[in-house]
């Protein structure tokens, strides 16, 4: 019998965690492993929202695969997926290339959901890449040095942050810390300076226990940021946001943080999809492929009230090690784990320092939670990368 | 006798050492100074190239009025001018103010002059305040950032600089410096980033001598600079700009640097001008005004051979300092003397530690050329804020 070729696509959360369970626990030639990515480096997603205000290098959020890949265990392609053939077992890149499988893992990650909402393609940011929050963060600066040229426009200082989820919230955050900076830096006026956060659901952080949503929406509060809560966003132009209320706020830096979907390339590629995510079994197999798995933002699993998870790095990180699991077991002839996420807590951050969570049943404000976020970073980058990765990588 | 009221409007090369001649001169009560300008500092003007490319923080351009102004002596009023009123003896600022005087000075600058080329005033950047070169720079970094998130738009990395005169052929230098940093800051390939310089003039730096000229391009070709010259741009458009030739040069990055005219507010408050200028007299006088002085980039004086001089700070601060001597010997009823302008040699800098130029009818070229730009920055620095300020912005 020949050996299995397992083919991984996406380096993010779940995919980065298949391939470093596969090459700590296969032996040689057990397995031909091939990693594909679209970039050479794995990113922090939940690290994205500090680059896109600027209050940190874009460069902190990325790891280098080739530091933390075993080339003699598993083939990196650095290319882009184009569509996956599930019939023919195979894999396509943009640049034509053609990889087949025996297995294959899904982990194409996400893009924008935005419900329809017209323009927002077109004229808002989202938070989604390492070279789409540098674009951010640099429109953001450049805003400042046109508003100096040209004072006039209050546009240029009028930042709309569509969504208080996780993303929209911790970006708030951030952007309070970081408008000061540069106000200092381009000697503007702090006054002039309006940050803007819209949500179409009745309560920031929906689902979220309300004692946090408060104490969130208070920190954001007295750092400047303005909540409209309750409010659809109607229309998103050239010239700032629409609100269903009848209310036009003139904004050129609009981010939409209100979603995100499952990668399309899974939906054109035939699988059957609810908002682009991959309704998988409880071994992740997406339905009438049992060699096809999918994890983290394109997969979808419920809970035991029938309500979807949320797409988190958590889960997808825990998704990522029990796919690598039953893939050497699969290899192996061995029996399949099922997948239960195991829910440790969730945890915001509001900014230097800041932030806000529950752990268990416990809740945390302030600093303990800005400190248990960073012991929850340290321990993925422990866990993928050593404590090399993650003392470069976190700032105590 | 009342105390005369000497009015000077604007604090660039003219108008500060005016103010500084009339500071160091006049005893108490001789005469009421009041210096009028939009900033409450002055500006390098011929310095300004190296922020537009970000080789150098716009600060260092800038000197603090208050510091080298004595208020004992200068009224300061931070104030854009509107209109003056020279039957009424007034100018009249943004703000409503209206200023009163016995003696005027006009040192307010220049504008852009876009000879009629279609869509420059609109789609193009000019290298002409504090505010404006910060934003060519941010603009410069942000196309990075752009080109990044979206590779496919490669006008993102194409730059052009509209005339190849002195500043043209200095920010060339500059930018020549500037692209090979921001290559790496932001990982992009330097082959595909472009930069053309295009001058419609059969030569660059026309009235240089040939082997300086020869000297410059040959130096910035080297930095990756294209040079399209003999080749007049037809129109700038949001996507770039069209050539005479037909050519069409996609670029998101557009900077006009063919040529300067006075100030517009010369002409429309009735002065009789040629591009902006006023043609003055021997005194620096408007004609008809014998108490309206014109220095700087808004006057206009000629040669013996009746060609108009060039535009340059050199001229402006002698003017300016004659002006100054003049008005005291006005005031005190001493006979004026007449302006004329010395030229003292040209230096253009073609990036760190190069440059060419002429100094008497000796010939510099590479370092020792930068190193006179250096001696005559410092020497100007010296006689407007002391040996502090210049050690404070000259980079050794």
């Amino acid at each position: 019998m020949s050996t299995p070729k397992i083919l991984i696509l996406g380096a993010g959360y779940g995919g980065l965690l298949t391939t470093l369970k596969l090459q700590q626990k296969l032996h040689y030639n057990e397995a031909e492993v091939t990693l594909v990515n679209k970039h050479d480096y794995h990113y922090l997603t939940t690290w994205l929202h500090e680059p896109a205000a600027g209050t940190a290098p874009a460069s902190r959020a990325q790891v280098d695969l080739h530091k933390i890949i075993d080339k003699t265990k598993v083939n990196f392609v650095k290319g882009t997926v184009a569509s996956i053939e599930p019939e023919a077992q195979t894999a396509t890149l943009e640049d034509g290339t053609v990889l087949s499988y025996d297995y294959l893992v899904i982990g194409l990650g996400s893009e924008p959901e935005t419900f329809g909402i017209e323009g927002l393609r077109e004229h808002a940011f989202s938070i989604r890449s390492i070279n789409a929050v540098r674009q951010i963060s640099e429109h953001i600066r450049y805003m400042f040095a046109k508003f100096k040229n040209d004072p006039t426009h209050t546009e240029y200082l009028t930042f709309v942050v569509g969504g208080a989820g996780f993303t929209g919230i911790e970006f708030c955050g951030e952007l309070g810390d970081r408008i000061p900076e540069l106000c200092e830096e381009f000697d503007v006026n702090p006054d002039l300076v309006k940050i803007y956060n819209i949500e179409a659901a009745p309560s920031a952080l929906p689902g979220f226990d309300k004692e946090l949503v408060d104490y969130a929406m208070e920190v954001l509060m007295k750092k400047g940021i303005e909540f409209k809560i309750n409010t659809p966003i109607k229309q998103c132009t050239p010239e700032g946001v629409l609100l269903a209320t009848g209310e036009e706020i003139k904004s050129a830096t609009v981010v939409w943080t209100g979603g995100v979907r499952g990668n399309s390339i899974v939906e054109r590629s035939g699988f059957e999809v609810m908002r682009g995510r991959v309704k998988v079994d409880e071994y992740l197999h997406a339905p009438g492929y049992e060699n096809v798995f999918v994890v983290g933002d394109c997969a979808l699993i419920f809970n035991d009230q029938g309500r979807p998870y949320p797409p988190t790095a958590q889960i997808a990180g825990q998704e990522g090690e029990n796919c690598g699991d039953n893939l050497v077991a699969l290899v192996r002839g061995e029996l399949m784990q099922k997948f239960t996420p195991e829910l440790l807590g969730t945890l915001a951050s509001l900014g230097k320092g800041e932030g806000m969570g529950q752990v268990g049943d416990k809740k945390l404000f302030g600093s303990s939670a800005a400190l248990m976020k960073k012991a929850s970073d340290l321990r993925y980058l422990v866990k993928i990368g050593g404590i090399g990765l993650a003392m470069k990588k976190v700032k105590l």
